[in-house]
């Protein structure tokens, strides 16, 4: 049964009578509704009673919709109004834009803007490596979507998913100090995204790609990757990879099993399920059968879709044929990123000992989780509410930082292996336990050891140091102005 | 001859012996290559002797380096190093993503993020004008531009172009609180740009195009402004517009003329010369002679430009017929937007008595200011080192909170009339002089009032009130939460 929770918070504004005994009533009454009272303040005090705002977590619309009938039934009391906490804060949105210094002068215009800016744009004119110098290019990154897969609420469109690309800014720039901004287009087709993303690029240092539908999420991305000269992630596919792949390194050390060794079901080949298949492979599993809608996947399955055809042959080399619940038999690890409530606690317990299930259906999981912990040894979801939570904000902050520090051209699977074995690192031996294999979220050494580490997995590869390595560092003041040592 | 200004001001890390006179002979130094000293500073004392940091400002690059050359002539005196103050404040750029609040507890991420973030998304799926309400939409410009008509650098391109669109931003932010985001495009085909802006076009609640050249510029306005829902604004054109007629309208009370009767003089039939003119005669100017390279337009004039013949077709009705020069004789008015130093004191004195000049092209006005006002009674440039500075800053940031606090969907003339009288009127009557027709650009209450004028004009064109003008107020606190009253 679903519990009250902060994303469901609302403030009712109540009127009361001015006895000893009015607000102890209400604030009861909301409890017993099922709420969970989180403040009480008196607002003020009038002719008619008492003004008392009551804020409380409620489990969903409905609930809250019940605990103002619960009060309004109340003899003497009634509710003013009733605002709710989260499109409270999403009120005129959650980002904005900021001045690095105020412009409150003649002297600061001429320097800031016009007529001292000319010279500024002239140097990146003469060397266009020194917009990642000059410019917001340095420290900045589109959040790109089309709308067209949002959370799971499918294709609601660019405008409808804005919300979410805000909040996905706002953890850039919280986690890692990173300036990203929302682009959401209006439009699904995929020539024309890749010709808009190309189109505005100048002014981004690289490209985080949102909740755009496979099959088209493929080809906008690996275009994208091909045609710009910086980095292109589709946080969907990699973001989820990359956490699942740190999740599954601790793991196994939990368990004591080697990744080439352990068979490893994948069910969802979709975006996340095929990106997760090459990381791992990527990282040496050997032993991986991934199962579509239809059953098993495998050399025998070739079909026209060319992003299942590379699973089908780079997987299943033993060619089983099957449903998922069959193939959990003998396997040691099981990865979920497809739907809800496909498996049972019957199903997980045919799986070897010790078993590894990452259940990632959001917001309901492919097996209950306490149903799977019976018999697996390690047990993680894509939710807060249970231990183990795998979260791309584990990921995306620290790579995009360490990728702007060291001005990188493009993002590569050893990148991406390099971002979560850093992540992996960030649990030490002492805390790692069935119930931690991976670090919280808001765990701030995370973001800054995956940007360090990318940042010099990039150096490593560009030895001697890229232009752009350098001069990203800030340390030439001036095209014209060099130092005169 | 030019004087040193803040936009070429250095900071120059200099090494010299410890002895009372030191700093001092490199002052002097300094003050005798020309430049002007704002500040000394002792950095530190090494067993060489003083290291001193000199600010001071210069006239150009050039003579910036003459100034380090001085001092390493000079006895015991060594440039450590010197840097620009305006390439230091470019340093990663101008402006940055900033949260409106942070997200620090699992509380905030779940409202700000998931799962909170997903009814929100919802709301603006089941009511799409909610975006206005519940994201960065209902604050938020698109500075939009191809670099292909930048300041007077010509075409530079988007990446050398971004340093402008930055200060605009920050501009847009400094004086009226808008959000804007430069949007620098590595295209210059008229149809991708316009497929590009229509694309982008959900986050941003207005677009401000920049530095677009001619005639392209009137193609892509025109065909958004008629595809879009959102007001489009060319500031090169409407911009100034706006405020060259807010200029003018005070500068005939100066000398007790009305707009009606004076013949006006236009040098440059460009995109701000088009716009001039259609403001100049939405405001009642009744006599217009535009002129071009090739003369004065008229309608013995027509050629294959539409832009160029709407001038021809609604301007000179005597058929005048001439070079600019000849045209002077006898007008009231002259404006250029044209290109520097191309009349003389004496073709000014041709004016009638009283004369107005505004020579606007920057940085070398098409007439000597000092020369002009020999003989006019009002002359006024687009520098800041004169009196009267004609500056766009005086009128888009107002417009725009203006038209973002009601949710307006489109710029119309008549808005761009109301602006610039907004701007006329902040001089009141006892400031109002020849020296003094336009408010200076720090004047904060030049914003507040455009802005207010030109949200009154649109809510009283629209009454009752547009639903979207209702939801900007951000009264109702929630879609699925209205209030219970």
């Amino acid at each position: 049964m679903a519990l009250p929770s902060p994303s469901y918070t609302i403030t009712l504004r109540v009127q009361v009578p001015a006895s000893q005994r009015a607000t102890s009533t209400v604030v009861g009454a909301v409890a017993d509704a099922g709420a969970a009272v989180t403040g009480v303040d008196i607002a003020h005090s009038t002719p008619a009673g008492l003004v008392v705002d009551v804020t409380c977590d409620t489990v969903d619309t409905q609930h809250s919709e019940q605990v103002v009938a619960t009060l309004e039934a109340l003899d003497g009391v009634h509710v003013l109004k009733w605002s709710d906490s989260t499109f409270l804060l999403h009120l005129g949105g959650k980002i904005e834009v900021a001045l690095k210094a105020p412009i409150t002068t003649r002297r600061d215009l001429s320097r800031a803007y016009t007529p001292g800016v000319a010279r500024v744009c002239t140097a990146i004119a003469d060397n266009p490596d020194d917009a990642r110098r000059l410019t917001i290019k340095r420290n900045t990154v589109a959040v790109v979507t089309d709308g067209t897969a949002v959370l799971g609420l499918g294709d609601i469109g660019p405008a409808a998913a804005l919300p979410v690309m805000e909040g996905k800014a706002a953890l850039f720039k919280q986690f890692a100090g990173v300036d990203a901004w929302p682009v959401c287009l209006d439009t699904t087709d995929t020539e024309e995204i890749i010709a808009v993303v190309k189109a505005i690029a100048p002014v981004y240092g690289g490209v985080n790609l949102e909740d755009i539908s496979a099959p088209r999420c493929f080809e906008i991305e690996a275009r994208l990757r091909d045609e710009l000269d910086i980095p292109v992630f589709h946080d969907d596919q990699h973001g989820t990879a990359i956490v699942v792949l740190a999740a599954l390194v601790n793991a196994l050390k939990v368990v004591d099993k080697k990744l080439a060794d352990v068979r490893i079901v994948v069910s969802g080949v979709g975006a996340a399920g095929n990106a997760i298949i090459r990381l791992l492979k990527a990282q040496g599993a050997e032993h991986i059968v991934a199962f579509g809608r239809g059953g098993a996947l495998g050399p025998d399955t070739l079909d026209g879709d060319p992003h299942r055809n590379w699973i089908s042959a780079n997987t299943n080399t033993d060619r089983f044929a099957g449903a998922l619940h069959e193939g959990l038999a003998g396997a040691d690890v099981f990865i979920g990123v497809s739907a809800g409530n496909i498996l049972t606690g019957a199903d997980i317990a045919r799986m070897n000992a010790d078993a590894i299930v990452f259940a990632l259906a959001n917001p309901t999981p492919e097996v209950d989780p306490i149903a799977a912990a019976e018999t697996a040894a390690v047990v993680a979801t894509g939710r807060s509410d249970y231990p183990n939570q795998i979260n791309n904000v584990l990921a995306f902050p620290g790579l995009f930082r360490g990728l702007l520090d060291v001005g990188a051209t493009e993002i590569t699977t050893e990148l991406m292996r390099v971002a979560a074995l850093a992540i992996a690192d960030v649990v030490a031996d002492d805390e790692l336990n069935s119930a931690f294999v991976i670090p919280g979220v808001f765990d701030h050494r995370v973001a800054e050891s995956v940007a360090e580490s990318v940042a010099e997995a990039v150096r490593a590869v560009a030895a001697p140091p890229a232009p752009d390595a350098r001069t990203a560092s800030g340390r030439r003041p001036g095209a014209s102005t060099s130092l005169a040592r």
